[in-house]
Protein backbone atom coordinates (compact mmCIF):
# COMPACT_ATOMS: atom_id res chain seq x y z
CA UNK A 1 0.00 0.00 0.00
CA UNK A 2 1.36 3.20 -0.96
CA UNK A 3 0.49 6.73 0.96
CA UNK A 4 -1.90 8.03 -1.35
CA UNK A 5 -3.62 4.74 -0.90
CA UNK A 6 -3.33 4.71 2.89
CA UNK A 7 -4.95 7.77 3.23
CA UNK A 8 -7.56 7.00 1.20
CA UNK A 9 -8.35 3.77 3.35
CA UNK A 10 -8.11 6.03 6.32
CA UNK A 11 -10.86 8.79 5.21
CA UNK A 12 -12.82 5.43 4.01
CA UNK A 13 -12.93 4.37 7.71
CA UNK A 14 -13.48 7.81 9.08
CA UNK A 15 -16.46 7.90 6.94
CA UNK A 16 -18.08 4.35 8.23
CA UNK A 17 -17.14 5.78 11.83
CA UNK A 18 -19.32 8.97 10.33
CA UNK A 19 -22.08 6.88 10.15
CA UNK A 20 -21.62 4.83 13.96
CA UNK A 21 -24.27 6.01 16.01
CA UNK A 22 -22.08 5.51 19.13
CA UNK A 23 -20.20 8.06 18.06
CA UNK A 24 -22.94 11.10 18.96
CA UNK A 25 -23.78 9.22 21.80
CA UNK A 26 -19.67 8.80 23.74
CA UNK A 27 -18.94 12.19 21.71
CA UNK A 28 -15.91 9.98 20.20
CA UNK A 29 -13.40 11.81 17.81
CA UNK A 30 -11.56 9.72 15.09
CA UNK A 31 -8.34 10.72 13.30
CA UNK A 32 -5.32 8.79 12.17
CA UNK A 33 -1.65 9.89 13.01
CA UNK A 34 1.36 10.20 10.91
CA UNK A 35 2.07 6.42 11.62
CA UNK A 36 -1.25 5.21 10.44
CA UNK A 37 -2.70 4.52 13.55
CA UNK A 38 -6.10 4.93 14.85
CA UNK A 39 -6.36 7.62 17.65
CA UNK A 40 -9.45 8.54 19.47
CA UNK A 41 -10.38 11.68 20.86
CA UNK A 42 -12.71 11.81 24.25
CA UNK A 43 -13.57 15.11 25.78
CA UNK A 44 -14.51 14.77 28.87
CA UNK A 45 -18.58 14.63 29.48
CA UNK A 46 -20.58 13.68 32.82
CA UNK A 47 -22.85 11.09 30.64
CA UNK A 48 -20.06 8.74 30.47
CA UNK A 49 -19.21 8.69 34.34
CA UNK A 50 -19.90 5.73 36.72
CA UNK A 51 -21.16 6.55 40.36
CA UNK A 52 -17.85 8.43 41.59
CA UNK A 53 -18.27 10.23 38.72
CA UNK A 54 -15.29 9.63 36.75
CA UNK A 55 -15.30 7.86 33.28
CA UNK A 56 -16.93 4.56 33.14
CA UNK A 57 -14.00 1.30 32.46
CA UNK A 58 -16.62 0.43 29.71
CA UNK A 59 -16.41 3.72 28.08
CA UNK A 60 -12.75 2.98 28.16
CA UNK A 61 -13.29 -0.38 27.00
CA UNK A 62 -15.02 1.37 24.27
CA UNK A 63 -11.87 3.68 23.21
CA UNK A 64 -9.87 0.28 23.32
CA UNK A 65 -11.74 -1.91 21.24
CA UNK A 66 -12.00 1.54 18.68
CA UNK A 67 -8.47 2.04 18.67
CA UNK A 68 -7.93 -1.38 17.91
CA UNK A 69 -10.41 -2.22 15.34
CA UNK A 70 -10.13 1.20 13.03
CA UNK A 71 -6.33 0.46 13.60
CA UNK A 72 -6.70 -3.02 12.23
CA UNK A 73 -9.20 -2.51 9.60
CA UNK A 74 -6.62 -0.10 7.51
CA UNK A 75 -4.73 -4.14 6.52
CA UNK A 76 -7.77 -5.55 5.02
CA UNK A 77 -10.35 -4.77 2.16
CA UNK A 78 -12.86 -6.41 4.27
CA UNK A 79 -14.95 -6.12 7.47
CA UNK A 80 -13.14 -7.29 10.90
CA UNK A 81 -14.88 -8.57 13.64
CA UNK A 82 -14.09 -7.85 16.90
CA UNK A 83 -13.20 -11.32 18.54
CA UNK A 84 -12.07 -10.50 22.22
CA UNK A 85 -10.03 -7.51 24.42
CA UNK A 86 -8.88 -7.42 27.34
CA UNK A 87 -8.72 -4.33 29.38
CA UNK A 88 -6.37 -3.28 32.09
CA UNK A 89 -7.57 -0.30 34.07
CA UNK A 90 -4.21 1.06 35.48
CA UNK A 91 -5.41 4.74 37.26
CA UNK A 92 -8.61 6.76 37.68
CA UNK A 93 -8.94 9.07 34.54
CA UNK A 94 -9.95 11.80 37.18
CA UNK A 95 -12.16 13.89 34.27
CA UNK A 96 -9.46 14.66 31.90
CA UNK A 97 -10.47 14.33 28.47
CA UNK A 98 -8.68 10.64 27.18
CA UNK A 99 -7.35 9.66 23.80
CA UNK A 100 -6.59 6.17 22.53
CA UNK A 101 -4.50 4.40 20.10
CA UNK A 102 -3.65 0.80 18.17
CA UNK A 103 -1.06 -0.68 17.24
CA UNK A 104 -0.84 -3.32 15.31
CA UNK A 105 1.20 -6.24 16.53
CA UNK A 106 0.31 -8.75 13.77
CA UNK A 107 -1.49 -8.69 10.89
CA UNK A 108 -1.97 -12.33 9.38
CA UNK A 109 -4.29 -13.58 6.86
CA UNK A 110 -7.57 -14.76 9.21
CA UNK A 111 -6.87 -12.53 12.59
CA UNK A 112 -5.10 -9.54 13.35
CA UNK A 113 -4.06 -8.49 16.85
CA UNK A 114 -3.15 -4.94 18.24
CA UNK A 115 -2.29 -3.57 21.11
CA UNK A 116 -3.92 -0.22 22.85
CA UNK A 117 -3.30 2.67 24.75
CA UNK A 118 -5.35 4.86 27.14
CA UNK A 119 -3.62 8.34 28.16
CA UNK A 120 -5.03 11.78 29.68
CA UNK A 121 -4.62 14.69 28.12
CA UNK A 122 -1.93 15.23 29.86
CA UNK A 123 -0.01 12.16 28.53
CA UNK A 124 -0.54 9.70 31.47
CA UNK A 125 -1.34 6.04 31.48
CA UNK A 126 -4.70 5.39 31.99
CA UNK A 127 -5.57 2.36 30.19
CA UNK A 128 -3.98 -0.63 28.27
CA UNK A 129 -5.86 -3.54 26.48
CA UNK A 130 -4.87 -5.78 23.27
CA UNK A 131 -7.44 -7.58 21.17
CA UNK A 132 -8.38 -10.38 18.36
CA UNK A 133 -9.54 -9.07 15.52
CA UNK A 134 -11.20 -11.82 12.86
CA UNK A 135 -11.15 -11.13 8.84
CA UNK A 136 -14.14 -11.92 7.53
CA UNK A 137 -15.22 -12.16 3.86
CA UNK A 138 -17.35 -9.39 3.84
CA UNK A 139 -16.00 -6.83 1.61
CA UNK A 140 -16.14 -2.79 3.12
CA UNK A 141 -18.45 -0.91 0.54
CA UNK B 1 -24.60 -12.39 55.94
CA UNK B 2 -27.98 -13.25 56.04
CA UNK B 3 -30.93 -12.54 53.95
CA UNK B 4 -31.68 -9.56 54.93
CA UNK B 5 -28.55 -8.20 55.03
CA UNK B 6 -28.23 -9.54 51.16
CA UNK B 7 -31.10 -7.72 50.51
CA UNK B 8 -30.08 -4.30 51.96
CA UNK B 9 -26.98 -4.39 50.77
CA UNK B 10 -28.36 -5.08 47.30
CA UNK B 11 -30.85 -2.45 47.29
CA UNK B 12 -27.73 0.19 48.72
CA UNK B 13 -25.80 -0.66 45.38
CA UNK B 14 -29.12 -0.28 43.01
CA UNK B 15 -29.34 3.30 44.87
CA UNK B 16 -25.60 3.72 44.07
CA UNK B 17 -26.41 2.84 40.29
CA UNK B 18 -29.30 5.11 40.11
CA UNK B 19 -26.63 8.06 40.66
CA UNK B 20 -24.37 6.82 37.95
CA UNK B 21 -24.59 9.11 35.51
CA UNK B 22 -23.79 6.93 32.54
CA UNK B 23 -27.56 4.54 33.86
CA UNK B 24 -29.59 7.06 31.38
CA UNK B 25 -26.73 7.39 28.80
CA UNK B 26 -26.70 3.51 28.15
CA UNK B 27 -30.63 3.43 29.81
CA UNK B 28 -28.91 0.11 31.34
CA UNK B 29 -31.18 -1.17 34.26
CA UNK B 30 -29.44 -3.06 36.96
CA UNK B 31 -31.07 -5.51 39.22
CA UNK B 32 -30.50 -8.45 41.43
CA UNK B 33 -31.29 -12.27 40.82
CA UNK B 34 -32.53 -14.27 43.64
CA UNK B 35 -28.84 -15.96 43.55
CA UNK B 36 -27.61 -12.80 44.72
CA UNK B 37 -26.46 -11.61 40.93
CA UNK B 38 -26.34 -8.88 39.30
CA UNK B 39 -28.40 -8.36 36.19
CA UNK B 40 -28.37 -5.69 33.79
CA UNK B 41 -31.20 -5.09 31.25
CA UNK B 42 -30.11 -3.16 28.31
CA UNK B 43 -33.16 -2.80 25.29
CA UNK B 44 -32.07 -2.24 22.08
CA UNK B 45 -31.03 1.56 20.97
CA UNK B 46 -30.06 2.77 18.11
CA UNK B 47 -27.42 5.35 19.57
CA UNK B 48 -25.31 2.33 21.12
CA UNK B 49 -24.61 0.82 17.48
CA UNK B 50 -21.52 0.89 15.46
CA UNK B 51 -21.68 1.85 11.48
CA UNK B 52 -23.50 -1.38 10.79
CA UNK B 53 -25.86 -0.81 13.01
CA UNK B 54 -25.53 -3.66 15.70
CA UNK B 55 -24.65 -2.96 19.11
CA UNK B 56 -21.10 -1.76 19.99
CA UNK B 57 -18.83 -4.01 21.50
CA UNK B 58 -17.57 -1.77 23.77
CA UNK B 59 -21.42 -1.25 24.93
CA UNK B 60 -21.60 -5.35 25.50
CA UNK B 61 -18.25 -4.38 27.29
CA UNK B 62 -19.82 -1.96 29.80
CA UNK B 63 -22.89 -4.39 30.06
CA UNK B 64 -19.51 -7.36 31.23
CA UNK B 65 -17.83 -4.85 33.64
CA UNK B 66 -21.24 -3.53 35.59
CA UNK B 67 -22.28 -7.49 35.78
CA UNK B 68 -18.79 -8.31 37.27
CA UNK B 69 -18.73 -4.93 39.51
CA UNK B 70 -22.49 -5.62 41.02
CA UNK B 71 -22.01 -8.92 41.47
CA UNK B 72 -18.59 -8.72 43.35
CA UNK B 73 -19.53 -5.49 45.28
CA UNK B 74 -22.19 -7.03 47.45
CA UNK B 75 -19.26 -8.91 49.32
CA UNK B 76 -17.54 -6.48 50.71
CA UNK B 77 -18.35 -3.00 52.20
CA UNK B 78 -15.85 -1.04 50.72
CA UNK B 79 -15.26 0.81 47.12
CA UNK B 80 -14.06 -1.94 44.98
CA UNK B 81 -11.93 -1.14 41.22
CA UNK B 82 -12.01 -3.04 38.17
CA UNK B 83 -8.04 -4.18 37.64
CA UNK B 84 -8.99 -5.79 34.21
CA UNK B 85 -11.97 -7.47 31.73
CA UNK B 86 -11.53 -10.20 29.49
CA UNK B 87 -14.11 -9.72 26.58
CA UNK B 88 -15.09 -12.57 24.37
CA UNK B 89 -17.72 -11.45 21.62
CA UNK B 90 -19.36 -14.48 20.07
CA UNK B 91 -22.37 -13.48 18.08
CA UNK B 92 -23.59 -10.75 16.88
CA UNK B 93 -26.00 -9.09 18.99
CA UNK B 94 -28.91 -8.81 16.34
CA UNK B 95 -30.38 -5.35 17.86
CA UNK B 96 -32.08 -8.05 20.48
CA UNK B 97 -32.34 -6.36 23.86
CA UNK B 98 -29.56 -7.76 25.66
CA UNK B 99 -28.85 -8.68 29.60
CA UNK B 100 -25.45 -9.66 31.40
CA UNK B 101 -24.90 -11.61 34.61
CA UNK B 102 -22.30 -12.11 36.82
CA UNK B 103 -21.12 -14.34 38.87
CA UNK B 104 -18.22 -15.10 41.48
CA UNK B 105 -15.50 -17.39 41.05
CA UNK B 106 -13.75 -16.10 44.10
CA UNK B 107 -13.97 -13.09 46.34
CA UNK B 108 -10.55 -12.93 48.32
CA UNK B 109 -9.94 -10.31 50.85
CA UNK B 110 -7.29 -8.58 48.31
CA UNK B 111 -9.20 -9.07 44.64
CA UNK B 112 -11.86 -10.56 43.60
CA UNK B 113 -12.94 -12.60 40.20
CA UNK B 114 -15.97 -13.23 38.67
CA UNK B 115 -17.11 -13.97 35.28
CA UNK B 116 -19.81 -13.24 33.29
CA UNK B 117 -22.15 -13.53 30.53
CA UNK B 118 -24.29 -11.77 27.79
CA UNK B 119 -27.05 -13.25 26.25
CA UNK B 120 -30.08 -11.64 23.85
CA UNK B 121 -33.76 -11.61 24.76
CA UNK B 122 -33.98 -14.96 23.27
CA UNK B 123 -31.87 -16.53 25.39
CA UNK B 124 -28.31 -16.65 23.20
CA UNK B 125 -24.89 -16.28 24.03
CA UNK B 126 -23.48 -13.46 22.65
CA UNK B 127 -20.94 -13.25 24.88
CA UNK B 128 -18.71 -13.86 27.93
CA UNK B 129 -16.42 -11.99 30.11
CA UNK B 130 -14.41 -12.30 33.26
CA UNK B 131 -12.70 -9.83 35.29
CA UNK B 132 -10.42 -9.29 38.27
CA UNK B 133 -11.91 -6.42 40.74
CA UNK B 134 -9.19 -5.08 43.75
CA UNK B 135 -11.01 -4.22 47.28
CA UNK B 136 -9.48 -1.03 48.50
CA UNK B 137 -9.77 0.85 51.57
CA UNK B 138 -12.97 3.66 50.95
CA UNK B 139 -15.57 2.81 52.97
CA UNK B 140 -19.10 2.97 50.59
CA UNK B 141 -21.39 5.35 51.75
CA UNK C 1 -21.62 -36.95 15.31
CA UNK C 2 -22.77 -40.35 17.23
CA UNK C 3 -21.39 -41.59 19.90
CA UNK C 4 -19.31 -44.33 18.10
CA UNK C 5 -17.78 -41.23 15.94
CA UNK C 6 -17.21 -39.11 19.13
CA UNK C 7 -15.50 -41.90 21.09
CA UNK C 8 -12.99 -43.05 17.66
CA UNK C 9 -12.50 -38.72 17.37
CA UNK C 10 -11.48 -38.85 21.24
CA UNK C 11 -9.34 -42.15 20.68
CA UNK C 12 -7.72 -40.47 17.88
CA UNK C 13 -6.93 -37.30 19.81
CA UNK C 14 -5.39 -38.88 22.78
CA UNK C 15 -3.12 -41.15 20.22
CA UNK C 16 -2.12 -37.61 18.87
CA UNK C 17 -1.69 -36.84 22.75
CA UNK C 18 1.03 -39.51 22.93
CA UNK C 19 3.04 -38.62 20.42
CA UNK C 20 3.50 -35.17 22.88
CA UNK C 21 6.91 -35.27 23.84
CA UNK C 22 5.81 -32.49 26.73
CA UNK C 23 3.51 -35.54 27.77
CA UNK C 24 6.13 -37.35 30.03
CA UNK C 25 8.03 -33.98 30.51
CA UNK C 26 5.04 -32.46 32.39
CA UNK C 27 3.79 -36.10 33.37
CA UNK C 28 0.50 -34.99 32.54
CA UNK C 29 -2.16 -37.43 31.26
CA UNK C 30 -5.49 -37.05 29.03
CA UNK C 31 -8.39 -38.61 29.22
CA UNK C 32 -12.14 -37.60 28.16
CA UNK C 33 -15.24 -37.97 30.47
CA UNK C 34 -18.71 -38.64 29.21
CA UNK C 35 -19.48 -35.36 28.60
CA UNK C 36 -16.36 -35.33 25.71
CA UNK C 37 -14.35 -32.62 27.66
CA UNK C 38 -10.93 -33.16 27.82
CA UNK C 39 -9.59 -33.98 31.46
CA UNK C 40 -5.91 -34.02 32.17
CA UNK C 41 -4.56 -34.80 35.44
CA UNK C 42 -1.25 -34.14 36.64
CA UNK C 43 -0.07 -35.93 39.59
CA UNK C 44 2.00 -33.05 42.07
CA UNK C 45 5.99 -33.68 40.64
CA UNK C 46 8.66 -31.35 42.18
CA UNK C 47 10.58 -30.97 39.06
CA UNK C 48 7.46 -28.24 37.96
CA UNK C 49 7.77 -26.21 40.97
CA UNK C 50 8.94 -22.61 41.68
CA UNK C 51 11.01 -21.40 44.09
CA UNK C 52 8.77 -21.80 46.80
CA UNK C 53 7.86 -24.91 45.81
CA UNK C 54 4.65 -25.06 44.72
CA UNK C 55 3.32 -25.86 40.92
CA UNK C 56 4.24 -23.19 38.55
CA UNK C 57 1.65 -21.05 36.62
CA UNK C 58 3.19 -21.79 33.65
CA UNK C 59 2.25 -25.53 34.45
CA UNK C 60 -1.48 -24.98 35.46
CA UNK C 61 -1.24 -22.47 32.64
CA UNK C 62 -0.18 -25.31 30.21
CA UNK C 63 -2.90 -27.57 31.81
CA UNK C 64 -5.62 -24.90 30.84
CA UNK C 65 -4.36 -24.89 27.36
CA UNK C 66 -4.55 -27.96 26.71
CA UNK C 67 -7.95 -28.57 28.79
CA UNK C 68 -9.33 -25.70 25.76
CA UNK C 69 -7.38 -27.22 22.62
CA UNK C 70 -8.23 -31.04 23.31
CA UNK C 71 -11.85 -30.52 23.99
CA UNK C 72 -12.03 -27.74 21.30
CA UNK C 73 -10.31 -30.44 18.47
CA UNK C 74 -13.57 -32.98 19.41
CA UNK C 75 -15.34 -30.66 17.00
CA UNK C 76 -13.26 -30.24 13.74
CA UNK C 77 -11.04 -32.56 11.44
CA UNK C 78 -8.63 -30.43 11.42
CA UNK C 79 -5.90 -28.91 13.15
CA UNK C 80 -6.53 -25.61 15.50
CA UNK C 81 -3.73 -23.23 17.36
CA UNK C 82 -4.27 -21.72 20.28
CA UNK C 83 -4.49 -18.12 19.73
CA UNK C 84 -4.26 -16.61 23.10
CA UNK C 85 -5.46 -18.00 26.82
CA UNK C 86 -6.19 -16.32 29.69
CA UNK C 87 -5.28 -17.91 32.90
CA UNK C 88 -6.18 -16.93 36.39
CA UNK C 89 -4.10 -18.35 39.05
CA UNK C 90 -7.11 -18.02 41.89
CA UNK C 91 -5.44 -19.99 45.19
CA UNK C 92 -2.30 -21.65 45.62
CA UNK C 93 -2.11 -25.54 44.41
CA UNK C 94 -0.91 -26.51 47.62
CA UNK C 95 1.45 -29.29 46.21
CA UNK C 96 -2.48 -31.22 45.65
CA UNK C 97 -2.41 -33.35 42.50
CA UNK C 98 -4.25 -31.38 39.57
CA UNK C 99 -7.38 -31.79 37.16
CA UNK C 100 -7.93 -29.52 34.68
CA UNK C 101 -11.41 -29.51 32.38
CA UNK C 102 -12.46 -27.82 28.85
CA UNK C 103 -15.69 -26.71 28.27
CA UNK C 104 -16.47 -25.17 24.47
CA UNK C 105 -18.02 -21.84 24.75
CA UNK C 106 -18.47 -21.43 20.97
CA UNK C 107 -17.30 -24.07 18.24
CA UNK C 108 -17.79 -21.46 15.30
CA UNK C 109 -16.29 -21.89 11.28
CA UNK C 110 -13.26 -19.82 12.28
CA UNK C 111 -12.28 -20.09 15.36
CA UNK C 112 -13.84 -22.05 18.57
CA UNK C 113 -13.77 -20.53 22.42
CA UNK C 114 -13.61 -22.36 25.09
CA UNK C 115 -13.35 -21.93 29.07
CA UNK C 116 -11.20 -23.98 31.66
CA UNK C 117 -10.62 -24.82 34.92
CA UNK C 118 -8.16 -26.79 36.97
CA UNK C 119 -8.98 -27.81 40.73
CA UNK C 120 -6.98 -30.00 43.46
CA UNK C 121 -7.30 -33.21 44.43
CA UNK C 122 -10.18 -32.47 46.95
CA UNK C 123 -12.16 -30.76 44.31
CA UNK C 124 -11.00 -26.60 45.59
CA UNK C 125 -10.85 -24.67 42.82
CA UNK C 126 -7.28 -23.62 41.94
CA UNK C 127 -7.28 -21.21 38.26
CA UNK C 128 -9.43 -20.61 35.27
CA UNK C 129 -9.12 -19.55 31.95
CA UNK C 130 -10.74 -19.17 28.79
CA UNK C 131 -9.33 -19.27 25.09
CA UNK C 132 -9.31 -18.76 21.29
CA UNK C 133 -8.59 -21.53 19.14
CA UNK C 134 -8.49 -21.13 15.36
CA UNK C 135 -9.66 -23.89 12.92
CA UNK C 136 -6.72 -23.96 10.11
CA UNK C 137 -7.40 -26.08 6.80
CA UNK C 138 -4.73 -28.81 7.97
CA UNK C 139 -6.15 -32.36 7.93
CA UNK C 140 -5.81 -34.30 11.18
CA UNK C 141 -3.54 -37.26 10.33
CA UNK D 1 16.60 2.71 44.11
CA UNK D 2 20.24 3.65 42.99
CA UNK D 3 22.52 1.61 40.51
CA UNK D 4 24.15 -0.77 43.06
CA UNK D 5 20.50 -1.75 44.93
CA UNK D 6 19.28 -2.45 42.07
CA UNK D 7 22.02 -4.78 40.85
CA UNK D 8 21.85 -6.62 44.07
CA UNK D 9 17.94 -7.21 43.95
CA UNK D 10 18.11 -8.61 40.50
CA UNK D 11 20.83 -10.46 41.97
CA UNK D 12 18.82 -12.03 44.72
CA UNK D 13 16.50 -12.43 42.25
CA UNK D 14 18.67 -14.81 40.10
CA UNK D 15 19.71 -16.38 43.56
CA UNK D 16 15.60 -16.97 44.41
CA UNK D 17 15.32 -18.37 40.33
CA UNK D 18 18.10 -21.14 40.95
CA UNK D 19 16.21 -22.62 43.45
CA UNK D 20 13.53 -23.67 41.20
CA UNK D 21 13.34 -27.15 40.69
CA UNK D 22 11.23 -25.94 37.22
CA UNK D 23 14.27 -24.20 35.99
CA UNK D 24 16.08 -27.58 35.54
CA UNK D 25 13.16 -29.21 33.96
CA UNK D 26 12.70 -26.80 31.36
CA UNK D 27 16.07 -25.28 30.89
CA UNK D 28 14.88 -21.96 30.90
CA UNK D 29 18.05 -19.49 31.93
CA UNK D 30 17.63 -16.19 33.73
CA UNK D 31 19.42 -12.61 33.38
CA UNK D 32 18.48 -8.90 33.48
CA UNK D 33 19.05 -6.48 30.51
CA UNK D 34 20.79 -3.08 31.34
CA UNK D 35 17.66 -1.92 31.36
CA UNK D 36 16.41 -3.81 34.44
CA UNK D 37 13.95 -6.52 32.54
CA UNK D 38 14.04 -10.01 33.22
CA UNK D 39 14.88 -11.97 29.89
CA UNK D 40 14.68 -15.81 29.37
CA UNK D 41 15.93 -17.92 27.44
CA UNK D 42 15.29 -20.78 26.06
CA UNK D 43 17.38 -23.78 24.00
CA UNK D 44 15.43 -25.72 22.01
CA UNK D 45 14.32 -28.66 23.55
CA UNK D 46 12.28 -31.57 21.99
CA UNK D 47 10.70 -32.57 25.60
CA UNK D 48 8.85 -29.45 25.68
CA UNK D 49 7.07 -29.81 22.22
CA UNK D 50 3.81 -30.91 21.37
CA UNK D 51 2.17 -33.23 19.02
CA UNK D 52 3.51 -31.14 16.01
CA UNK D 53 6.93 -31.32 17.36
CA UNK D 54 6.99 -27.20 17.95
CA UNK D 55 7.39 -25.85 21.66
CA UNK D 56 4.00 -26.19 23.69
CA UNK D 57 1.90 -22.67 23.97
CA UNK D 58 2.14 -23.46 27.32
CA UNK D 59 5.89 -23.57 27.72
CA UNK D 60 5.38 -19.67 25.81
CA UNK D 61 2.78 -18.88 28.31
CA UNK D 62 5.83 -20.14 31.47
CA UNK D 63 8.19 -17.66 29.92
CA UNK D 64 5.39 -15.31 29.77
CA UNK D 65 4.35 -15.60 33.51
CA UNK D 66 8.41 -15.41 34.55
CA UNK D 67 9.39 -12.72 32.43
CA UNK D 68 6.62 -10.48 33.99
CA UNK D 69 6.61 -11.84 37.57
CA UNK D 70 11.03 -11.38 37.94
CA UNK D 71 10.78 -8.26 36.04
CA UNK D 72 8.29 -6.93 38.52
CA UNK D 73 9.96 -8.68 41.34
CA UNK D 74 12.32 -5.68 41.30
CA UNK D 75 10.18 -3.07 42.63
CA UNK D 76 8.89 -4.80 45.84
CA UNK D 77 10.37 -6.63 48.82
CA UNK D 78 7.71 -8.88 49.16
CA UNK D 79 6.59 -11.89 47.48
CA UNK D 80 4.53 -10.93 44.69
CA UNK D 81 1.77 -13.65 43.00
CA UNK D 82 0.55 -14.10 39.67
CA UNK D 83 -2.98 -13.26 39.08
CA UNK D 84 -4.18 -13.44 36.10
CA UNK D 85 -1.94 -13.85 32.40
CA UNK D 86 -3.05 -13.14 29.08
CA UNK D 87 -0.92 -14.73 26.12
CA UNK D 88 -1.32 -14.15 22.34
CA UNK D 89 0.42 -16.92 20.42
CA UNK D 90 1.15 -15.41 17.09
CA UNK D 91 3.74 -17.53 15.21
CA UNK D 92 4.72 -20.76 15.95
CA UNK D 93 8.11 -21.32 17.62
CA UNK D 94 9.64 -22.97 14.78
CA UNK D 95 11.90 -24.80 16.85
CA UNK D 96 13.71 -21.63 17.12
CA UNK D 97 15.62 -21.04 20.70
CA UNK D 98 13.32 -18.52 22.20
CA UNK D 99 13.76 -15.38 24.45
CA UNK D 100 11.44 -13.54 26.85
CA UNK D 101 11.27 -9.95 28.05
CA UNK D 102 9.23 -8.04 30.90
CA UNK D 103 8.19 -4.39 31.13
CA UNK D 104 6.80 -3.16 34.25
CA UNK D 105 3.62 -1.14 32.67
CA UNK D 106 2.41 0.25 36.35
CA UNK D 107 3.98 -0.89 39.62
CA UNK D 108 1.11 -0.22 42.04
CA UNK D 109 1.56 -0.53 46.10
CA UNK D 110 -1.38 -3.34 45.61
CA UNK D 111 -0.79 -4.48 42.06
CA UNK D 112 1.88 -4.79 39.33
CA UNK D 113 0.90 -4.70 35.57
CA UNK D 114 3.47 -5.98 32.86
CA UNK D 115 3.77 -6.69 29.02
CA UNK D 116 5.54 -9.46 28.22
CA UNK D 117 7.36 -10.76 24.47
CA UNK D 118 8.78 -13.54 23.27
CA UNK D 119 10.88 -14.28 20.63
CA UNK D 120 12.64 -16.63 18.32
CA UNK D 121 16.47 -16.19 17.76
CA UNK D 122 16.28 -14.47 14.95
CA UNK D 123 14.11 -11.78 16.69
CA UNK D 124 11.44 -12.54 14.63
CA UNK D 125 7.78 -11.94 17.74
CA UNK D 126 6.29 -15.30 18.63
CA UNK D 127 4.24 -14.26 21.41
CA UNK D 128 3.18 -11.36 23.67
CA UNK D 129 1.47 -11.26 27.15
CA UNK D 130 0.46 -9.16 29.99
CA UNK D 131 -0.52 -9.77 33.47
CA UNK D 132 -1.21 -8.22 37.17
CA UNK D 133 0.77 -9.67 39.86
CA UNK D 134 -0.50 -9.02 43.47
CA UNK D 135 2.09 -7.63 45.90
CA UNK D 136 2.02 -9.75 49.08
CA UNK D 137 2.62 -9.29 53.02
CA UNK D 138 5.52 -12.19 52.84
CA UNK D 139 9.03 -10.63 53.11
CA UNK D 140 11.26 -12.62 50.49
CA UNK D 141 14.31 -13.85 52.28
Amino acid sequence: MDDAERRAKESSLCDLYDTAPMKNTFGLELSYNEKGQAVFHLPFQEGLCHGLMDVHGGVIATMIDNAGWFTAATEYDTWINTSEITVRLLEPANQEDLHSVGTIIRAGSKICVTSMEVRGSSGRLVATGSGTFIVSQKILH
